[in-house]
């Protein structure tokens, strides 16, 4: 017979590996959580100074001064934006957001976003890798954080993205909630 | 000596064990499967309407109209374009495929993918996100999904692609085979 | 009582464990690592033959023949740049690096690369998708692996990226460290 001791301690082991081996169905708690904003200044042939991106690609018989009609559509921006910890652009950025977005659609602002958050503060070294689709009229939309470095190595998760203001077609500003489901 | 029940016991857990711990090398079997088609229709210059994608960028004395020579190479084209459950372009959309390929070879027809699937039907609600080469004359290839959100929460996969069909350089229609390996 | 070999059994079920669910802790050793190299010649309006590269968007007032002004800003440049085993651009190619960089900074050389390595060699096949920002200046920098197909099936990892050679701005070499930390 089993002693009774041998089945408790079986009983127990037991238990930690199905809690062990649980881990990616309980994990959608996040195992690191940063909310940081970024600032994006498109120019527009008069802002040279101020500007952190640019429109680099659009359709036929478009401009790479002027957004492009119908919501935008085949226009690819490239910007290298800061990152602040809070909504005011002048504060003092922990970090810049480089990368592109698309603007992909014919019947609504939507884009495609692929770019990378480098963090160089006290509190995070490291970059941070996206994609995703925005539907930029949705007031929160999720977009992919496939990996990363630093800090954040091999890191995946969730980021919700907010338009947390915008000034006409040359300032918008994002606030970014990165929910890491994979720490590493 | 140890019991012989306990000796079981230990046995099978050490089975359990062994079993669980391979999850990831037994895993080559689909968590989850979906195959779907997309539509793309190129604008030319005269398909305003009907024309799903547009080249919003092409390499020295190409222009925005006509795909390059060469295999295209140095063209990205920005893409909207109607996901359908069969092969009939004509069928309702269960969502849209938005992003960009680029053509990036001068010896062949190859592009590289970065693009999402929106999904919105009472099936389906979540994106999926692409991206990987194309060899496009190849029958059957594979590119990566990366990540996904709503019903794709956190997924990774490979994305065997067809081309299902083609009519010059204005219509192509991809069957996408999605194999997901990591759920959540 | 519980017997004293089912007690040891027990302890060292435990320590197979516990290094079992430490897993993803102590596999910063990777599972498996390639250093390739790879070769980039980028069109400059004379070098049609050679080039590997070309220059596909550009900011307002920039052409697609010469890198534009700060830092080359808002370039766009799809390639298709032989991968060798060893730093000699004349060595037999062992695959492909295909897909994009764009210069996104006015205020140094930095860029974001989106591309794949395709593997064709008796010793790899498969494909390495890659995204992440490359701060050229850096002499070592890392970017992602998201994932890959063939004999690198939902691989994931790290790749550190160093400027092996450069010769103005026609032609750069770059030394990729590929580390796999997930390898399936």
């Amino acid at each position: 017979m089993v002693s009774r001791r041998c089945r408790i301690a079986v009983f127990f082991l037991i238990m930690f590996l199905a809690a062990s081996n649980a881990r990616k169905i309980k994990q959608y708690k996040p195992c690191k959580e940063l909310v940081l904003y970024f600032h994006d200044v498109i120019y527009n042939g008069n802002n040279k100074d101020n500007a952190t991106s640019a429109i680099v690609a659009a359709p036929h018989e478009a401009n790479l001064t002027i957004l492009a009609g119908h919501f935008h559509f085949g226009n690819i921006a490239v910007f290298d934006d800061p990152i602040t910890l809070d909504n005011n652009f002048y504060s003092k950025p922990v970090g810049r957001a480089q990368g592109m977005y698309m603007y992909d659609s014919k019947k609504t602002f939507t884009a495609w976003l692929g770019f990378s958050f480098l963090l160089n503060s006290t509190h995070h070294q490291g970059s941070i890798n996206f994609i995703g689709a925005d539907p930029i009229m949705v007031k929160t939309r999720d977009i992919s954080v496939v990996s990363g470095t630093g800090d954040f190595f091999m890191h995946r998760g969730i980021a919700t993205i907010m338009t947390d203001a915008y000034e006409g077609e040359v300032y918008f500003r994002l606030r970014v909630d990165i929910k890491f489901y994979e720490c590493w």
